[in-house]
């Protein structure tokens, strides 16, 4: 099978190398890796079982190497492609190009042995992160700034730069957590404030991603027991419920859609369905978000090994928002919380 | 006359607002901002002189929209459209599509006084980040990591998380400065080392950029006066003499390709022509690298209000990196320091 790839993370994943500036080819049982100067030395390093190639032009190198090859047809994402850039190599070849939408990334979406005690590990750091920064929080959180925060999450997710983020973390406060993409404002966190935090980091390439809403007071801890007055407690409960629902209930075999279903039911039983305005979750791999997409309109099966995040949330505009996220395993027909 | 945005900082620019996910459409004197309903509030509060219009498939309702008003053509930039979204609408419409690369671009390399402005408060706010980390470094640079070197460059640039980086610092010590794009180690700065900081922050969306080298020694400053060793010292004083002479030579009505040439032939009167490998500069503005770009291939004219970087350097394979970078504006007919 030949095929191009374009996309840094399905590149790391044929070659444990990768750049942002690469085409990637797959001819039969030789690959090649077409890459600027920048990019070769350490290509050379740290690739496995591909052709380096070196080019000041990666579209006219992968024209000459098509030639060489006498390639007709040849597999590519038509999300990868610009219009411009794709065009430029259609108009000089006589070649099929065959459109594959997400073909890589499904061929991700169920993980290896190895892939999961990567993600495993990047789970664990994650809560380490998210440790350090109640800790930090306990101690001087109190009349920081939501901006602040966001800084401090970031530094203290990173353990001071030693990793990186798998996204920028969302730091949201009381009626700004009602936004599920919150941006960090100048509001200062008061005792008994709603907190949410939505973070994660990279365990060699691998993404790690959780979410906790919790109560600001004398013991802050990022666990799922939170005490919340009476209004605020009633949808925690509930997205609590809706969560471990989905976790308990999962099962390989099902549909995306029926794994949405199970967790929006108990929050649609709950009367807050209007308000749970995004779908159940996704799936997490190089990419941050990726295959399993679990929303009432995927009919992807659900796999053994597949590794995807159960989110269910509840937000009230202009006054709260709360969501609850874990990353889970489908390890012997069941999900397992990594 | 008639076109399509998808570019974040080129709707922004249109206006005054934007978001990850978009289409803005304009039809002679009417624009619109076609977004999901995670973007649509704060679109309303935020954008100037557009429609608002929520849209749970941004295509579907494009398509709507251009058949309402009877479209016949429409300008779009191909580098912005994926093939399978561009493909989708192209399927379902009667539109003669123009491509023009880039025209959203080339709109905005020439700035108003308002944008300069911004540029150099992001300039100065860029340069007391940079003083904040060489207060840090005289204190407490030595026998930190590269890595954490880059944490603490982040958290300096930013205030601590008060401004955005526009793009990630780079941090580069000794022999790891000789690659021009080098992801950070665990290398220890060490008194004597040499030291590359390339970095910028936003302000109000726009970027600064700016590139120091200096010697680690007890007075550390991020200023041109630098003293090193005899070999390093040549190539230094050489990197300094083509970025003085470029910002001092360069005038509007020249190609950007004259400009190019007039650093790099310093560099090359001494002899290093062949260890500067990248282009004399690019312009900045919303997006940190955007026309005019300043390289032996641009023939673009360099004209009153541009803004741009020279950034000149020198790039011994294992042994040493130095680039020198300023930003500059095109006033009165010269070269501007920002």
């Amino acid at each position: 099978m030949n095929y191009l790839l374009r996309n840094e993370n399905a590149i790391y994943y044929e070659c444990a190398y990768s750049c942002d500036n690469v085409i990637f080819v797959s001819l039969g049982s030789e690959s090649y890796f077409i890459t600027d100067p920048r990019y070769t030395q350490e290509a050379k390093e740290c690739s496995v079982g591909v052709n380096i190639i070196e080019a000041e032009s990666l579209i006219n190198s992968l024209i000459v190497l098509l030639r060489k090859h006498k390639i007709k047809s040849i597999i590519f994402d038509p999300n990868d492609w610009s219009v411009v850039l794709f065009n430029q190599l259609k108009s000089k070849l006589q070649v099929y190009f065959l459109e594959k939408p997400h073909f890589s990334m499904k061929k991700r979406a169920i993980k290896s042995d190895e892939e999961i005690k990567l993600l495993k590990k990047a789970v664990q750091l994650g809560k380490d992160g998210f440790n350090r920064f109640s800790d930090y929080l306990n101690k001087n959180g109190l009349e920081k700034t939501e901006k602040y925060l966001f800084f401090q999450a970031q530094a203290l997710m990173t353990n001071y730069g030693d990793l990186d983020v798998s996204f920028d973390p969302i730091v949201a406060i009381g009626l700004n957590a009602s936004k599920p993409h919150a941006l960090p404002t100048n509001d200062k966190l008061k005792q008994n404030d709603l907190l949410l935090l939505d973070a994660g980091i990279k365990y060699k390439r691998y993404c790690s991603d959780r979410t906790r809403t919790i109560n600001i007071n004398n013991n802050i801890k990022f666990n799922t027991k939170q005490h919340f007055n009476k209004t605020i407690q009633k949808a925690y409960d509930t997205v609590l419920k809706a969560h471990d629902y989905g976790i308990k209930y999962a099962r390989v075999g099902m549909k995306a859609s029926e794994i949405d279903q199970l967790v929006r039911g108990v929050i649609e039983d709950n009367g807050f369905g209007k308000y749970f305005i995004h779908s159940t979750g996704h799936g997490v791999g190089l990419d941050i978000h990726e295959y399993p997409f679990i929303s009432s309109k995927s009919d992807m099966i659900i796999e053994e090994n597949m590794v995807y995040t159960i989110e269910p949330g509840i937000y009230i505009p202009k006054e709260f928002g709360i969501r609850i996220e874990d990353m889970i395993v489908m390890d012997n027909t069941r999900a397992v919380v990594l």
